[in-house]
C-alpha cells in the first residue's frame, strides 16, 4: 500500500500545519477556492466532457451520466457551496467544558481536528469539492478516492483547489486525490491504520457495505433510509396526506424520502382514498397489505415480506395498516434503517411515546422525514447521514468531523 | 453465528425495555446486583477457585493467576464498584441542545443508550461486573464475553446480577454471557451487523488489535499508552522529577505510566542525574540516547530504536535529549499511540504550544500522566481508555456509552 501510505505521510504534515492555521487562513483559502473554481470553469468542463464521453461510451445509464456531467451552472453551485462554508462558524479551538478538579488541576475538553480522513466516493464530481471543502475548515487534510468514471474531472478540481491553498499559504497536500482508482487502492485505504483517522463512504449501498465489511480503519456508515410515516389514528388527515405526500414525492432519490405508510385501522378506510388521490398526482405506485388491496382495490399491487424492506429510492410506497401505536413502532424496528421516521398524530402520549420507543437518528412529530438534513438542521453543511450510533447519528456537519482532547492544566499534581 | 444471533435477540427485546427504565428501577437494580454480590460470595469464590485451580495446572503466569483470583475482600470492593455506579448522575435523556428553526420545527437532541453493547474481555472476573454495572445505568443491554479461563467465575457472577436483575423488576437479558469461549463466539460477536450496535475490547494489545483488524460492527480502540514526560529546559526541575517519578513508578502495568523521558538539551546534565537517583529507589532500568549514557555513564543502558516505540509496562524507562520544544513534539508523533502526554515547564508559550500541538486522548502541563483516568477525570467510573479519535477519546465513562437522537416536534411542516 505505498500509494495510500505516500499520500498518508503528506497528508500527516499537512494536517499538522492545518490543525494551526487559524480560522481566517482558512477561510481565505475556501474563498479562493470557490474564485479559482469559477475561474478555470473551461479547464475542469474540458475534463468532465472526457469522463462525460468515456462514461456513455461504455453505456452508463442516463441517471448516471446526469450524475457526472457538470455545467458552468453546476461549477457556480460548486463554487458557492466552498464560499458558504468559509461563512459557517468554525468548530476547531471550542472548549466545550472546563472544570477544576478536587486537587486543582484544570480539565479542559477541547475540539481539535480528526487529523486526516479519508473520503470513498462514486461518480459524482461534486462530492471532491464538497468534502474536501468540509474537512479544511473542520482543520483535517483529506485524501479523495472518487470513482474512476470522474477520474479527470475529480483530477481537475482538485488540481484547481490545490492552487487555491499554495496560493493562501496553506499546505497543498491538505487536499489530495488518489490518482490510482483500482480497488487495490480502495482496500488499502479501508486498512490504512495510522494513516486515517477516520474513513467515510460516499455512494450508494454497494459501497458502503463494502466498506464497512472491510474498513479496519474508524468509519462512518452512512446512508440507507427506510423511512416510515406512521399515520396514527388521531391524526388531522389532510395534515397525513400532505406530510406524505411530501415526504414521498419532493425527491424520491434521496436517503430521507418515505418509502413506507403504516396507518391505523381505525382511519385506514378514510385516510387510504385520500393518501392515493395525492399520490396519484405524481403516478407513485402503491404495494399494500391484504387489508390496503380491500380497501384500494385495483389502484394498489400486494406489498411482499420484501417490500417492507426496500428502499426503493423511486416513486413507490409501501403501505401496511396496523392495529395501532404498538404494532407501528414494531414494524419499524423490524424493516426500519434507524434513519428517520414520522409519526402523524393529535395525540399527546403517542407523540411522546413515538419519539421515546422509536431508535432512529431522527424521529418527527407531524413534519415530513424530508428534514433530515444537514441544511435543514441547522449545520450549514454536510457530509452524508449517519445511520450508525457511534460519534454522530443523522446529518453529518463540520462538528462530526472534529474529535476532541483533554488539555490538563497543573501545578505538578502528583497521583 | 447462531448463538450469537440468539443472544442478540433476547438483548434486544431487553435493551429496548432497559431504555425505557427510568433511573430509580436502574438504580435499584444495581444495588440489588450490589447486595446479591455480598449475599452470594461464597458460590462466586467456589466457582472462581474452579478457574484458579485449572488455569495454575496449565501452567497460567503469577501475574495472571494474580488477576484471576477473587477473595472475600474483591467480592466487596466489585459491589462497591456497582454501588457507586449507582450514585452517578444518569446519562439517559438529557436534552443537549434544543432550537426552533425557522419554520418552526423543535429540534432537540437527546441522549439515549446504544441499544446492545458487546465486551470481549479476558481473564478479570471483576471486568464482568464493572462492564455489566455500567452498561446497565447507561440504559444498553450488554453481551458479555469473557476469557475461558476466567468462564466459571463470569458465570457465577453474571447468574448473581441477572438474579438481581428479576427481582429488581428487570429484564435478566439485559446481562448476558457468552457460555461458548472458542475463538468463533468472539469472531462472530465481531461481525454481528445489526445484532451489536458497539464492541468494546478490553484487554491486552493482542485482543484489541485482534478486534480493531476483525471487526464489521463499530469498535471503541482502547488501551495502548506510550506516554511521555517531557522537561522542557524553564521546568522547575524538582518538579520535573517528582512528575517523572509518579508517572513511571506508582502503577506500572497500567496504561497511563509513563514510558519515556524527554529532556532539554540544556538541562540534561543537570536533571537526568536527579531523575536517576529518584527512579533508583524502585530500581527503574533506564535505556538512554548516546547523550544520556554519556551523562549517566554506567546508569544506563543503550537505547534502541525499538525501545522508544514500546509500552514496557515495568520499571524500565528510555530516555532522549532533545534539543527542544520542536524536538520533543515530532518525536511524540513519531513514538507516541496518542494516550496520554505531559511538559513540564514554566514557560508560558512552550505549555500552550505543547497543548496545541501534541496530538493525544489528554495533554498535560505540570502534573502526571497518571490521572488519565475515569475516576480523576469526575467521570465516576470508566470502561477503559480510548486511543482511537471517533466517538470519545480519553477515559470512557457513561456518556461514552450512550449514542443520540434528533427529536423534532412539527405542527405539520413539508418541505
Amino acid at each position: 500500500m505505498s500509494l495510500i501510505t505516500d499520500l498518508g505521510a503528506k497528508a500527516r504534515v499537512a494536517a499538522g500545519e492545518l490543525a494551526l492555521a487559524g480560522t481566517d487562513l482558512k477561510n481565505k483559502a475556501l474563498l479562493a477556492m470557490a474564485s479559482a473554481l469559477r475561474a478555470k470553469a473551461e479547464e475542469i468542463l474540458a475534463a468532465n466532457a472526457q469522463d462525460y464521453k468515456t462514461a456513455a461510451a461504455a453505456g452508463m445509464s442516463e441517471a448516471m451520466l446526469d450524475r457526472l456531467a457538470l455545467s458552468p451552472s453546476r461549477i457556480d453551485d460548486i463554487a458557492d457551496g466552498a464560499a458558504a462554508i468559509a461563512a459557517l462558524p468554525d468548530p476547531v479551538g471550542e472548549v466545550t467544558h472546563m472544570t477544576t478538579r478536587p486537587n486543582g488541576l484544570r480539565i479542559g475538553t477541547r475540539r481539535v481536528p480528526m487529523g486526516v480522513i479519508g473520503i470513498i466516493y462514486e461518480a459524482r464530481p461534486n462530492v471532491t469539492v464538497d468534502a474536501a471543502a468540509l474537512c479544511l475548515k473542520a482543520g483535517s487534510a483529506v485524501i479523495l478516492r472518487g470513482g474512476k468514471e470522474a477520474f479527470l474531472s475529480a483530477r481537475a478540481l482538485t488540481e484547481v483547489m490545490r492552487g487555491a491553498l499554495a496560493q493562501s499559504g496553506l499546505n497543498p497536500d491538505c487536499i489530495q486525490l488518489v490518482t490510482d482508482t483500482s480497488r487495490q487502492s480502495a482496500a488499502d485505504m479501508m486498512t490504512a491504520g495510522g494513516v486515517l483517522d477516520l474513513l467515510i463512504p460516499r455512494g450508494g449501498k454497494g459501497l458502503i457495505q463494502t466498506v464497512v465489511q472491510n474498513a479496519t480503519v474508524p468509519v462512518i456508515e452512512t446512508g440507507v433510509g427506510n423511512c416510515h410515516i406512521y399515520v396514527e389514528k388521531s391524526a388531522d388527515l389532510s395534515m397525513a396526506a400532505n406530510i406524505l405526500y411530501n415526504a414521498k414525492t419532493s425527491r424520491p432519490s434521496v436517503c430521507n424520502a418515505a418509502e413506507s405508510l403504516l396507518v391505523d385501522r381505525a382511519v385506514a378506510a378514510e385516510f387510504l382514498p385520500m393518501a392515493k388521490e395525492r399520490l396519484d398526482q405524481k403516478k407513485v405506485e402503491l404495494r399494500g397489505c391484504p387489508e390496503t388491496v380491500a380497501i384500494l382495490g385495483d389502484g394498489v399491487k400486494p406489498a411482499s415480506e420484501e417490500d417492507f424492506g426496500t428502499e426503493y429510492l423511486d416513486y413507490i410506497l409501501s403501505i401496511k395498516v396496523v392495529e395501532g401505536l404498538d404494532e407501528a413502532i414494531s414494524h419499524i424496528a423490524r424493516y426500519g434503517t434507524g434513519h428517520s421516521e414520522a409519526i402523524v398524530t393529535s395525540d399527546y402520549f403517542a407523540a411522546e411515546a413515538f419519539l421515546d420507543r422509536v431508535d432512529a437518528a431522527a424521529v418527527y412529530v407531524n413534519a415530513s422525514t424530508r428534514f433530515t438534513d444537514g441544511g435543514m438542521f441547522g449545520y450549514g453543511a454536510e457530509l452524508g447521514i449517519s445511520t450508525q450510533k457511534l460519534h454522530v447519528r443523522g446529518p453529518m456537519g463540520l462538528t462530526a468531523l472534529t474529535t476532541m482532547k483533554h488539555v490538563v492544566y497543573g501545578t505538578g499534581q502528583i497521583r
